[in-house]
């Protein structure tokens, strides 16, 4: 981080209340936070945050979390947030500590836009997002049930993570192999997604549905 | 069809034993048929009947079926059969026949490969051999369970599957977006597929199992 930027970051992860620093204490209590009763959704791997923040700002109903690991590239997604006034609530943290901080039930939805494709190696593929590991992860916060609507421009993630979600019994739902030619309304394009896609190459979409049976 | 080979084509249609004439009569007794309780694997759309030869003299504990509703295609297919001493039964008829030449659980497998996509037209959805009709259809052929495995180089062909199966509660499995470049063994290419496959576009292929709830 270069050093001016640090000064305002470190402006920003000072002041912003919109970072959640200790999330733990919330669990099973984020209508506490929220002070309502609306559903949670949650981003993982939020980036600079574009896509919650907009989110956040066309969907009053639903309560956003967007979550991040990278410290740096969090500061951005605040400074957005509190420049558009977005009501999300942001966590630095990693995936694998999910359980600590959501109670089964707590999350109806979760976003995973463009996440690290992790390539090349096949024993990578475990640290993919997608991989059945974090489905079982992410069961643990749905309860009876969630979803999760997944992006991404990778097709070989793509691929990888529709037999994943298919072989852990959840329902496919809205594939699309070329988002932006297709009838979907409504995406909100990430930062990642509106430089990449300009060079014509598809970005791919599905829904997958969590039921406990 | 030119002169020449109308000729053998009509001698092929008169006289080869692989073509099942009127396979209503065979309605729940396809065992007597094949004289064995193998399992049967029926190809919609056989086209110059590759596919179902090859399939066919690779898996004597299978019994296949190939449909076409194209003489003059099929007397090239029932040709191959008879040169390759090929066990398939051969029914030139219409898909939407099917269930006056099959009983509940008689069919185990269908294989549709490079179907007619039907692009362009919204309203010609219906005529795509995965529409949520034709998948109707075909649950009547299967009884209890049974499964589609499908290929096709139209990729919102396949994006149009993929939905459709899921939307009527069908298992998807070992989905690939480039079949050619996965680690999927044993494909048997069809006349088209080995053709088209040769100018470097990508071949779709999944598995659709359904399950009666």
């Amino acid at each position: 981080m270069r050093i001016r930027k640090k000064i305002w970051a470190d402006e920003e992860l000072k002041t912003n209340e919109r970072l959640v620093e200790n999330p733990k204490i919330y669990k099973g209590r984020w209508h506490e936070y929220f002070k309502n009763d609306n559903p949670i959704h949650l981003e993982i791997g939020c980036g600079k945050g574009r896509f919650s923040t907009t989110m956040a700002n066309q969907n009053p109903n639903v309560n956003y979390i967007a979550m991040e690991r990278q410290t740096q590239v969090m500061v951005t997604a605040l400074k957005k947030a509190r420049e558009t006034n977005a009501p999300v609530g942001f966590i630095i943290e990693d995936v694998a500590n999910l359980p600590e901080y959501f109670e089964a039930g707590e999350v109806k939805r979760l976003y995973i836009n463009f996440c690290d494709p992790w390539p090349r190696k096949k024993k990578w593929a475990k640290r993919r997002l997608t991989h059945a590991n974090f489905l079982a992860l992410y069961e643990t916060l749905f309860g009876a049930e969630g979803e999760v609507f997944f992006k991404t421009d990778n097709k070989i993630l793509f691929e990888f993570s529709l037999n994943e979600f298919s072989n852990q019994g959840w329902r496919l739902q809205n594939i699309s192999l070329d988002l932006h030619k297709s009838d979907y309304e409504g995406n909100v394009m990430t930062e990642y997604e509106q430089k990449f896609s300009g060079n014509g190459f598809p970005i791919y979409r599905c829904e997958a549905k969590f039921t406990k049976s």
